[in-house]
């Protein structure tokens, strides 16, 4: 696996938790790779995909964890209840998976209002009917007042694996074409806005939605799917660099291709962030054999979440970065693995 | 269903969430019966058992979450790596299961020092490998500065349950033998004197253990488990309550009979702590057919871990009270749920 080392200059080692190792940029891939994934070293661990794939009296399960620390708790287009559901269900599918079952663990903070949280639990539970899951068992733990932030949500997610599937990072080929299944950055600008205070003249709300539909298209679809991801935080960016990084490949995107609405591209622009490597919650990124293609944007067409499906780039072999942008201009420039996360406590 | 109400005077309804919502008291049942189980009914959570049995893909699966919010992290006998992984592999055992896999998400506070990140993961991982379980999916979220408190951490743990067993609280009957695998108390006083700055002439260790094996002992001796539990929020008191409530019964318990040592019982009566209601964290209670209590004793006898199991009571018809305490004196007292939770933040 070539090097990529675009790290100029040394940074000096980190002693204490900062908020970019919860970032998903290089920071927390540092963190991982130095700390976690050693520490509880094992081959499912390793895949170092969403979900990992088990099996068990039988049964071929896909099992992921995600807490959510979010905030503000509402934010336009959602909450973090509907988040905490959308978010494990949607680690499942990137499993390849049929979303079953969820725990539903708690960390109340003393103070939240008592209203607050059963409106989050009733949209939990809207969420969960909306996908199909059930919520089996939980945890309430409470903590002191200035020791939490409201509430802290962890979900864990149990899905089945139909016989056949194969697929995380380990599996894109070059050859392999990029697809999203919408336009990118919603959850990030809709959450940004409330926090900050901003009111864009058109409201931006968030993508935050169950994918397993869009994902079951692909699969329905016959196509021969090699990885699944949701760009949460990074964004496609993130995501794009670990399976470059991962695979020891490289992917080229077409900046033209990627889909992000104006309203979005305004706000980023006047945030001074990059659209690329803002958060979406409801978003897939599929990687197909490219001969499969357009067989898979028909798949995702068909389904109202994935009306504004595109194909946005491809994989290549190993090059010398990897993730390259040919931008609008016709220049091309490196879609880099960001240090933090240019907004946290995204999710 | 017999209706036990010793409320006196009724308490106002509260409007935020308090720290005895935490507890494993009263006000912790109330929010679970009036506010979440509503939210997500379904059958699976309404068996109100530490695991929720489940089948998927032909296997019979065992499922539970926990998060952990001890505060101090360490304390005499453990820390909240260790007792992260032995709380979800012991509702695990609790639900009949073999436990398998466990997920890990952290919620680190920012300014955690990466040092002792690193400790508490170790401490996880060598836990893990003295269950036979594999932390095999994790999750990292960082939240500012003063919004956490060092680090929460949730494990979520999946098991096998071996065909023909089946037990919970529904299957205990009048009839039936009560047990305890060992003395009670430790860990709730170990953790009080950190917190405290408490030095007892014989320093109290917590009692933070797997108790899988107690477990398997029961079901490799030919027991017909009706229940287990193990005794932490609320200890040993919230235990038996809860079984009484949910199953209509009235439990009798001897006091002669419970195992406390006098290094507990002496910090108890200091502090002004009931030691039937303080947590453990490596203890089992089960709940047995009356005819086969000696062989279940002789079972639990037979490992180091449950020398010093005892026979500690029974189960009777529903009576006016769920729990009656026959004390030394040969007096009875109720031992009631209690509100909250002696202490708060154990686990």
């Amino acid at each position: 696996m070539p090097e990529f080392n675009l790290q100029c200059p040394v940074p000096l080692p980190l002693e204490t938790v900062q908020m970019a190792h919860g970032g998903g940029g290089r920071v927390m891939r540092n963190l991982l790779e130095s700390l976690l994934l050693p520490a509880f070293a094992n081959p499912a661990l390793e895949a170092r995909h969403d979900a990992a794939l088990l099996e068990l009296g039988g049964a071929r399960l896909a099992f992921t964890t995600d807490s959510f620390v979010v905030t503000p708790r509402s934010f336009p287009g959602g909450d973090i209840g509907e988040l905490a559901v959308y978010g494990t269900v949607n680690d499942l599918a990137c499993g390849g998976a049929l979303p079953r079952f969820l725990s539903c663990a708690l960390i109340l903070e003393e103070g939240l209002p008592l209203a607050e949280l059963a409106n989050l639990v009733t949209s939990m539970q809207q969420a969960a009917t909306r996908c199909g899951v059930t919520i089996v068992t939980g945890d309430t733990k409470v903590v002191d007042r200035g020791r939490g932030d409201g509430l802290y949500i962890n979900t864990t997610g149990l899905g089945l694996v139909p016989e056949g599937r194969v697929l995380g990072p380990r599996q894109v080929r070059p050859g392999d074409a990029i697809l999203v299944s919408g336009d990118l950055g919603r959850h990030g600008v809709a959450v940004l806005s409330v926090r900050e205070g901003l009111a864009f003249e058109t409201p931006i709300l968030s993508d935050c939605a169950p994918i397993h539909h869009l994902a079951e298209a692909l699969w329905t679809a016959g196509i021969s799917v090699h990885c699944l991801r949701d760009p949460t935080r990074g964004g496609l960016g993130a995501v794009l660099n670990e399976i470059g990084l991962d695979g020891g490949l490289s992917l080229e995107v077409r900046e033209q291709d990627i889909p992000v609405v104006p309203a979005v591209a305004a706000a980023c622009e006047l945030l001074g962030l990059d659209p690329l490597q803002v958060a979406c919650e409801g978003r897939l990124v599929a990687f197909v054999p490219g001969t499969q293609a357009e067989a898979a944007l028909a798949a995702l067409h068909q389904l109202p979440e994935g009306r504004g499906a595109a194909i946005i780039g491809r994989v290549l072999d190993a090059g010398t970065v990897p993730v390259t942008l040919r931008t609008r201009l016709g220049t091309e420039r490196i879609l880099d693995l960001p240090s933090g996360e240019q907004l946290p406590r995204i999710c």
